[in-house]
Formats: C-alpha cells, sequence, structure tokens
C-alpha cells in the first residue's frame, strides 16, 4: 500500500471542502446566523490548513493500483463526512455525533434521509450545507479534483472507477482528467438551467438553491417539513422533470454535446430506465387512480413519485406510504433497480439489471442448447467475461449486505416494511421508506446501532460495495 | 424435441402414481371412510389405465438430451400434481380445483402450505394422501421410477440432474441406476427407524405415518389443527431430530453405508449447515428467552423451530410469528437458504449460497490484487466455470422470480410481511410463513391468481428454476 499518495489525496479533499463551506458560511452571513456562521468558518479553516499541510510535498512513490484508489476513495469520503458533520455538533443543532454523522453521509451520499424530526428547526446555513452535500456527492468529490486538480497517470482512472457508479467506468473522452470537467460542465450547466427555471416559477431564492442542488445529486433532502407538498403544479414538474434528467447516463448528453445526437438516442440503458419509469407511472396509476380528484392529478403525483424514486432522489408530494401494497411494492423495487450508471442517481442501476436479466435468457438458452456459444452484448458491444464476473460478485455481495443490515436492524423490532424498506431506502440512496420510515417521518426513533449500520450501507451502496469492503481486508493494508 | 419419449416417461408417471394411491385408498378401507375411497380408487385406476396406454410401446428413438429431461420433468409434476388433487375435488373436500391443486403442490413439492381452514375436517384418507405427497416428492417421482425401472443410458443421467436439487448432480456410484435405488434404500430406511421411534413414543398409528412421511420428505401438512404444540416432547425432539437429517446431503449417509466415515464427517456443505443451525438457535435463543419459563424449553422449542424453517420443513410447536423481529427475520434468511443439495430439503442449498461466499471473497481478492488468479475450491474439487456460471444465474433468476411474485401477491393488499413470507415460504417449499400466512393460519384468504402464482413458485423452487423455466421457451417445443 502507498500510504503517501494517499495522504496526499486527503489532503486535497480537506483543502477542497474547507473551501466548498464558504457556501454555508455566505448563507449564515445573508441570514444574519452569526454563531452558526462562525462553526462553520472553524472548521472549514481547520479542514483546509489540515488539508494544506497534507499536500506541501508531493509524494515520492507514484505507485497507484487499484487497491490504492480504492482506500482513497473510500477513506476520503469518510474524512469528508466527518468534517463535513462537525458543524452539525458544534452548534449544536444535531449533538450527538453519530446522529450528525448520518445527517452528512446522507447528504454526501445523497440519501437525504434524515433524523431530524422538523427540519424548519435548523439554521439556513444547516439547510443549505445538508443540501449542498447531495450537489458534491452527486458528482463525486474525487471527480471534482480529478477535474481542478493538474495531475496525470494511470491513478485517475483507479479513482474514476472507485467514485463512478456502474458496471464499467464511463469515460467520455481517453483522458480521465477531461472526462471530469466534461461531467462537472454538464452538470453545472444543467444545475444552472434548473435554478433559472425555479426562479422563473416564483420559488423563492432559498428553496430554489436547496431543490434543486438535491435534484442535480438525486439526493432528496428538504428545507420544509412538508417536503415538496406545497410547492405550485409547475414547480413540482420541473423537480420531476430534472429528476429524470438527472438520473440519465451522462454519457447521453456528452453524445448530443458531440453532435452525436443519434447515438443517443440509441442507448439502451436510457431507453430502459425510460420503459421502467413508463411502466412503473402505468401500473401505478391504475393502482391509486381512485385516491385522486382527476386523472391529471394522479399522473402528475404518480410521475413524480416514480422519478424520484427511481433516480433514488427521495423528494415526496404525497404521502406514498398510505397508497395501496401493490404500489409500495413497485416503489420498493424501483428502489432496488435505481436510476442509470453514470448518473447521479444510485441503486443498483438500469444496466446492471438490464444485463443480469440478459445473463439469465442466455443461461436458460444454453439449458436448452447445450453445445450454443451466445455472448451476452450491451450498448451494441460484446460484454467481457470480467465485467460478467464482476457484475455476478456485485448481485451477491449486494444480497449479503442487504439480509446482513436487515438482520441488525430487526434488532429495533420495528415491523417488517419499516425494517426491510430502512434498509433498502438507505442502501440505495433514496431518503425516505415505508411504515415507520414514511415519507412524513424521520430516522430518530432508530437505535444508535442501527443508524451505524445504515450510514455503513449509505456508503456501501454510494460507492459500489467493494471501496468500502476493500478497508475491511487485512491484505489491504500489508505493505508491498 | 422427441415427443414420443416423454409421453413414454408420462406413461410411467401415471402409472405409478396409480399404484402410489394404493396409500390413501387403504387408510379409507382401514378408517370406513367408503366414499372417499371409491373416489380415490377411480382417479387410480384411470391413472394407471393412462400411463399403461402410453408406456405399451417403447419410443422409437431414444434421443433424450437436457432439454428432454427438464420438460419431462417438468411435464410430469404437472401430471401427477392434477391426477392428484382430482380425489380432493370429487369428493368434494376441496371443491375448487385450483385449491384443490395448491393443496396437492404443497404436498409434491414438500412445502405443506395448506388452503384447508381446519384440517381435522379432512378424510383420514385425505390427510394421508397430503403427507404421504411429501415422501414421494422429496426424494422424487422420477428418482423413484428410475430407482426401479431396468432403463440405461444418457437420459436417466439428464432426468437426474433436472429433478435433484443442487448446483451439481449428486451422483453417489456411476451408475444412475444404482445411485436411484441406494438413494430410496436409504431413505427408506431412516423412515423406518424414525416410524419405530416415534411408535415407541407412544404416537398413535395414523399420526406418526403422517408425521413420518411430512418429516422425510421435509413437507410440512399437519395431521391436527395444533400442528406439533400437543406431541409430547420425546416426540416433538425426535421429530427435530431427523428433520434435520433428512435436511443433509445423501452423500453423507452413502459414504457411511461405504465405510468411509471420515471422508463423510469431512463434508463442507453438511458443517455449514450444522454451523448455520447452531448459529441460529443461539441467536434466537437469546432473542425469545424471556418469553419461556425455563432454557430448557426455550432450546427445545427454538431447535425445533430452526430445524423445521431451514429444512424447509415448516412443521411448528409454538406460534413463532409472535416472536421479534429479529428471530422472524433469521426466520425469513433460514428460508432463502434452506438445507443440503441433495437431501430432501428446498431453499437454495447451503451449498450455493457457501459457493456465493467463496464467488464473492475471490472477487474482493482480486479487486485487492487483480493479477493473482485464484480458483474456487469445494468439497476439496476446484468448482468449474460452467458450476458457476449457472449458479450465478440461477441466483439472479431467483431474485427476478421472488420480486416478481411479490408484486403479483401484493394485489391482494396484506401488509408486507404477509406479501413477503408467502412468496419466500413457498417458492423455499418450507409452508407456513408469518402475520396473515403464520403458523396457525393457512392460505385460503388469498385470491387465486396469487394461490396460482404460489402454485408456480412452489414447483420452480422443488424443481430449482430451469425445468420450469424451460416449459415457456418456444425453442423448447421446436422439433429437430
Amino acid at each position: 500500500m502507498n500510504y503517501g499518495i494517499i495522504l496526499y489525496m486527503l489532503g486535497w479533499i480537506l483543502k477542497t471542502e474547507g473551501i466548498l463551506m464558504l457556501v454555508p458560511i455566505l448563507t449564515a452571513a445573508v441570514y444574519g446566523e452569526t454563531r452558526v456562521g462562525l462553526c462553520y468558518a472553524g472548521v472549514a479553516l481547520v479542514s483546509f490548513l489540515l488539508g494544506f499541510l497534507g499536500t506541501i510535498k508531493k509524494p515520492k512513490t507514484k505507485m497507484f493500483f487499484a487497491r490504492e484508489g480504492f482506500v482513497s476513495v473510500s477513506l476520503g469520503w469518510l474524512v469528508l463526512s466527518i468534517f463535513g458533520c462537525t458543524p452539525f455538533v458544534l452548534t449544536g443543532e444535531i449533538p450527538h455525533f453519530i446522529d450528525a454523522m448520518f445527517e452528512i453521509v446522507s447528504g454526501f451520499t445523497t440519501t437525504g434521509s434524515s433524523i431530524v424530526p422538523k427540519v424548519e428547526d435548523l439554521s439556513h446555513a444547516t439547510r443549505m450545507w445538508r443540501s449542498f452535500a447531495h450537489w458534491i456527492g452527486g458528482m463525486g468529490i474525487l471527480v471534482f479534483i480529478l477535474a481542478i486538480l493538474p495531475m496525470a497517470g494511470d491513478y485517475n482512472m483507479h479513482i474514476m472507477r472507485a467514485e463512478s457508479p456502474g458496471p464499467s467506468v464511463g469515460k467520455l473522452v481517453p483522458k480521465i482528467g477531461l472526462t471530469a470537467k466534461l461531467l462537472y460542465i454538464i452538470y453545472g450547466a444543467m444545475t444552472v438551467v434548473m435554478i433559472l427555471l425555479l426562479l422563473a416559477g416564483r420559488m423563492p431564492v432559498f428553496d430554489t438553491l436547496c431543490m434543486t442542488f438535491g435534484t442535480a445529486g438525486t439526493g432528496g433532502f428538504s428545507c420544509l417539513n412538508s417536503g415538496q407538498a406545497d410547492y405550485t403544479i409547475y414547480q413540482q414538474a420541473v423537480i420531476s422533470v430534472f429528476m429524470i434528467l438527472f438520473g440519465i447516463n451522462f454519457n447521453v448528453y456528452y453524445l448530443f454535446l458531440a453532435k452525436k445526437p443519434m447515438d443517443a438516442l440509441r442507448c439502451e440503458e436510457m431507453r430502459g430506465y425510460l420503459g421502467i419509469i413508463a411502466a412503473a407511472v402505468i401500473l401505478i396509476t391504475i393502482n391509486v387512480r381512485g385516491g385522486f380528484s382527476s386523472l391529471f392529478q394522479a399522473v402528475h403525483h404518480v410521475l413524480f413519485q416514480v422519478a424520484s424514486i427511481i433516480t433514488t432522489t427521495g423528494y415526496s408530494t404525497v404521502d406514498f406510504d398510505k397508497w395501496p401494497e401493490f404500489s409500495k411494492c413497485v416503489l420498493l423495487l424501483l428502489m432496488l433497480v435505481g436510476a442509470c450508471a453514470g448518473s447521479t442517481g444510485g441503486g443498483m442501476k438500469v444496466s446492471r439489471v438490464m444485463i443480469a436479466f440478459k445473463v439469465a435468457m442466455r443461461e436458460l438458452a444454453s439449458v436448452i442448447h447445450p453445445r450454443s456459444v451466445k455472448v451476452i452484448k450491451y450498448e451494441g458491444k460484446v460484454l467481457s467475461p470480467n465485467t460478467l464476473r464482476n457484475l455476478n460478485s456485485y448481485v451477491i455481495i449486494y444480497f449479503f449486505i442487504f439480509f446482513l443490515s436487515i438482520l441488525v436492524v430487526s434488532l429495533d423490532n420495528f415491523d417488517f416494511m419499516t425494517t426491510f424498506s430502512a434498509v433498502a431506502t438507505n442502501f440505495n440512496n433514496v431518503g425516505p421508506g415505508f411504515s415507520v420510515v414514511g415519507p412524513t417521518s424521520n430516522f430518530s426513533m432508530m437505535s444508535y446501532l442501527s443508524k451505524l449500520v445504515l450510514i455503513f450501507d449509505m456508503l456501501a451502496g454510494r460507492l459500489e460495495l467493494f471501496p468500502v469492503l476493500v478497508l475491511f481486508s487485512p491484505s489491504t493494508w500489508r505493505r508491498q
């Protein structure tokens, strides 16, 4: 293990976080929240200085393998979260460290589960920081650093692979640094468009920023206790559309930018994703039609909810916990599926589910015709055995962690829907669950043990299992 | 597709079923249930005659591939069930065909889920036939036919592979016919020992036979509405021990017979299986200790329940639906794991779970050391890529069917624990679930749509997915 380079990466993360904290500091200044602002400023300063010390001299050896990539990403996220949650504790808004950690990890992993019973009790600065954490975590802090840092070499690829979601890494262009820049340019541009559209719909500036950060990162923290129920139809519709847009593989947008619109529209994952959304909206609308005054109302709210859950955002305009079991089960499955790879959404990813389905179909065919050899094609390319092996292990590990987490959380003795959906919603970075942890409720009544497990699940879900698990393997820490 | 040989196999199944129905006919004679007995006799006669007609002439061509093996097994089970449930309808004890089908499929697949609200309302003949169905289905009707039929050739292997549970086929000896004979000899001998032990404990003969058939097949139908709660501690303990014994890979018993006790004790799957049982008993006992008057009582009932669920039998001495959520979640997971491959138990099988775990660990290691090549060993042998590919597809298809079934059953709008556990318990051939379908309840309140889905799940679970799915592929039915 090359410890030098990992320390160097952690230094950059801390420096960056110190600067990013200017957002809540400015918010505090605007709203005159002096004491809160000073807490953020203090943490930002310490974070920046520590980061500065860690990056004074470049590491001697540039040895950087997959292992180093995984470790710097997962340790990076831990450090990011620890410093990110310290202001919550210092301001006294979330006094217990585990609660504060739960809240900020939920922010950075774009989950949006909260332990805060009444959101309006929080200062503006803290609410802004929670939402801004979604925006940072959505595309990835290390991708951000890759975009701004003049670093070159193999190791960028390893970092990109560890932090970016999906079964294979979506390099837009051969150079990683440029890919990272392009990703952030697209991300930033879409964010700005959404802000303008919401402002045009007369949403207050504060709400506009929080909602946009949360939508862009497919996060889900609200700045009001009522969630999104009190916004106008227009505002809700804008959020609906942008949730869906931010859940699409960013490769598609790059192809549009590169003037290859036909290639963009041919994207298999996007088609699957939009197909699943359409099917889910139709099924749920039929199921809940009776509960709404008009078909338009029904479709509007169902679309919002489906978009919110499949992109793993977690906003809600209605209390979908009151919907019939069938609709709830459809939503639960959407949580597991998640959005596209290479988007800011969580879950297993549409591409993984589609490839898994193709694997199953091929096996069935080979049972009938044992001697036929069939390759699996995805997005027009033959999938390598390595990708398939990795996907299979992913699915297996996914369910192992899922069921183990259910076991621990069940010790809290809530009903099964609560336990199951608490794990499903946090592991897939969605936000609200059902029953006790439904959309009108929060996670404050869970035990600290459960919260620790859910923090682990959020991180494992966001970083796609391997980087986090690697931390627990003794052979990771051996010097070579 | 070689239709001739499939018809021939179906003929043999019907002939055999006609003869096996002598058991309920004799029971009816003993208890003077004339009308019921005549119904069974009529069906037995028709079944035997149809079977006789189908086997008069041997098929012209002996072409028999995996495809033919799968189709004859799954069609065989369908035909077996259709004839097997006809007496229920004729006697009027279960008037609706889908209900009757649910009950007998639950019998043959050794599930033990029932739609009968009060078991004592059924005639002795019908109760005996339900339990005897467990015994027939436990080891497999086609394995039985292989054991008695003087057939030779490749196709025995294909049948064995399709009907026997587990990731790889457990041939005890090179010859399939002899393997089948040995399996039934071990199965029969253990059945006799259990009957003697229960009779020695003063259990009535009728109960003894029903309980033994249900235990041997890891089925779970009771002959009393109270389940196993009213039996003595000794009787319950005998059932506990034999449930565990029938859940062990029969290969272990063969090795004992072949005087290789050390090899038998080295069986990796058996060790894993017993380890899981021990861990589950300890965890649940700690969790429910307060609900019992003594530690002995607690361990006794917890062991019974754990043995019953992991072997997918489904007997119960206490209402475990009242246990805390943690204990219920442990039991739910045991349902999914199931017993050993090559036993009469259901579920995913301990060997699959163990291999899946090894696959996941290998992938994790290869993430850390990408250039190391590690093979996966199981029971001392290196696993072939084919076995691994098949296992991966099995896991993927398993969860696809699982979640699709949940969607359909959720239309009945029961609580999530009911829906989830109804699918889990039937798909894994356990029997009782939780909440509305808990151990003191039954499946009569489910819609016919749900019952059809659960019938499919029971068959798919017992035959391990592929044989049943092959029926739905158009390419299966193409002549070549």
